[in-house]
């Protein structure tokens, strides 16, 4: 049932953003393409599906009024990808090319050093993710043209405003602040907290930005709207340490991403904070000496998988995803049961044990 | 007149700015100081002054509503300063060291590597910027618990969009681009469209806004607000223009920076592309030769000068300066008289003959 739901929300929400004139007369040319290159290449749009499940939850009928609001979502998503491809220097996004690394490909013609041509398709991306900000920005106004009362709207731009930016570019920093420091310095609790700003306050915003537009309030302390938002927020820590599991015990293939690359850049995980918590010093300096390394062989990954195993932090990881879960669960199940609830059910258990 | 009362406006902007709680929170702590470094840093704070100004050209009781919006314009010309410091890889922003310096600074204890901390600060400032837009939002929208009418507070947001975002931005992108371009390949009205967009659009931005708060409307055709925008698109011309004149021939200690930097950096202002298009094929040779330059001696200073002083490009452009600031006085006096428009009158000879 989501992923039938999943797939129509995808496509409603792709057409809304083709068609929105938004780029329109950006110049040059390659820059308007780059302002819509991320939010058309797809990915899995669970936040604007968050969205619409949790604004149908409150409301069957609010389905017209929540298009605006998800696009505006998922734009926002996308805008703090370009900026943390850029940061976090990702070359790939979604199987192609990073925006920074088109647009650098772009001025080929311009630029003939190659150094030089890689800085300014940084900086020109850095632009384009500027552009989707305001873009995002004014398509949560422009809800108010399509079904979103007034007195909502102001509400929906304050927490967009809130939770994806102030919260949300916190936690980016916190990541990059933690990527600075020895991971032996840094308790898990850090990383939690990180996690809560980089990916949970974005679920919160889709959920919260549903639960307002359906609900016709810009109150974000109205008990529904708290309650969609905690259920979120929950969601986002079980979506992300399943996401750091996989990213250790995963399959290449499956993720599209090669499995090695969060230990080569021995990222701050509560798993691997965990596991760096529960070893002897002797297995912690054996997992240290598997960070950071240029390639990983099987016997490499496996050394690692069974270090973090053995100690007891994958499985400690593994019931604090299922905790999280059943506090997913215990948030719906306040609400009145409909299809949307059983959605979301779907979603909660989705989510705690996606091989992808 | 213009000085005592922009000495009073950029005293209130700066209070209300000092006293906002927005970017309280934001963490890491050095990143919240960077989100209030540049908006406190001080400067002409010009743009703030003329939403005041033509706000009260219109209404001279608005002056209480206009304080949000004028702190709005002030922020967001603020947080496009901080993203063109990293592209442009300007170290100095008002004496002191850039978002990015300063930032690469406070990383210093957790970075050894100076090329890494430098990469590092810069990715910070990006998020110290975005944070400043999502600022200049919220400061925007919170103009409506202020003074300013609901229906008008939509509009001015989708005015900041406009013509913040989407113009100002496609006006650097332009820049850089002219930047990678031959300067001989270069027609002057290139530069004239990039200017419009890159310093023209904000100006017209706090002068549309202060119209729009003072006269509680939403609307940017309203003629008043369409007037007062086409006043500010011309200011633009002129102090674009004149600053250009200053970059070659003003004065080092008065501009706080190096004349001569224009000349390194080749900068492709409608002064320069003018004096190609006039020179002789033998006097475009000797400038293209005055041209990115390691240091300027004053006899270089002096021979580039003649340069474009002799084949007529630096009259060309003072002439164009006087046409703007004459199309400025035509729009002023189409609007009643009064101590506002005395103000915008003084403000236009200003502009038009600054040194500094």
């Amino acid at each position: 049932m989501m992923k039938k739901s999943l797939g129509r929300i995808a496509e409603c929400v792709e057409k809304r953003i083709a068609e929105d004139t938004f780029p329109d007369g950006i110049k040059p040319d390659y820059l308007m393409d780059a302002v819509r290159d991320y939010p058309m290449r797809g990915g899995k749009r669970l936040r604007p599906a968050l969205v619409f499940w949790c604004g149908t939850l409150f409301d069957e009928q609010a389905e017209p009024r929540l298009l605006y609001p998800a696009a505006a979502v998922e734009i926002f998503h996308n805008w703090t990808l370009v900026h943390d491809d850029i940061i976090d220097r990702d070359d790939f996004r979604r199987r192609e090319p990073a925006c920074h690394v088109k647009l650098s490909e772009a001025l080929q013609p311009l630029v003939p050093d190659r150094a030089e041509r890689r800085r300014m398709g940084e900086g020109f991306a850095m632009l384009a993710g500027d552009l989707q900000h305001a873009w995002a920005m004014d398509m949560m106004r422009r809800s108010g043209e399509h079904g979103v009362a007034p007195k909502a709207v102001s509400g929906l731009i304050a927490n967009m405003i809130r939770l994806g930016s102030h919260e949300l570019i916190s936690g980016e920093a916190l990541d990059m602040e933690l990527s600075l420091r020895e991971v032996e310095s840094i308790r898990p609790e850090e990383a939690d907290a990180m996690i809560d700003l980089k990916t949970g306050a974005l679920l919160q915003l889709a959920a919260e930005t549903g639960a307002m537009a359906a609900l016709q309030t810009g109150d974000v302390r109205a008990p529904e709207v708290a309650g969609i938002g905690r259920f979120a927020l929950h969601c986002g820590r079980a979506f992300q340490m399943q996401d750091d599991l996989l990213g250790i015990f995963g399959s290449t293939p499956k993720l599209g991403k090669p499995i090695g690359n969060d230990l080569r850049e021995a990222k701050r995980t509560p798993l691997l904070l965990t596991a760096f918590q529960k070893l002897s010093p002797a297995g912690r300096n054996a997992l240290k000496n598997l960070l950071h390394r240029e390639n990983y062989t099987p016997e490499m990954l496996d050394a690692a998988r069974r270090l973090i195993t053995e100690c007891g932090a994958a499985s400690a990881i593994e019931k604090r995803i299922a905790d999280s879960a059943e506090e997913c669960m215990a948030e719906l199940n306040a609400f009145p049961d409909n299809n949307a609830r059983k959605i979301l059910t779907e979603f909660t258990a989705y989510l705690a044990c996606r091989d992808s």
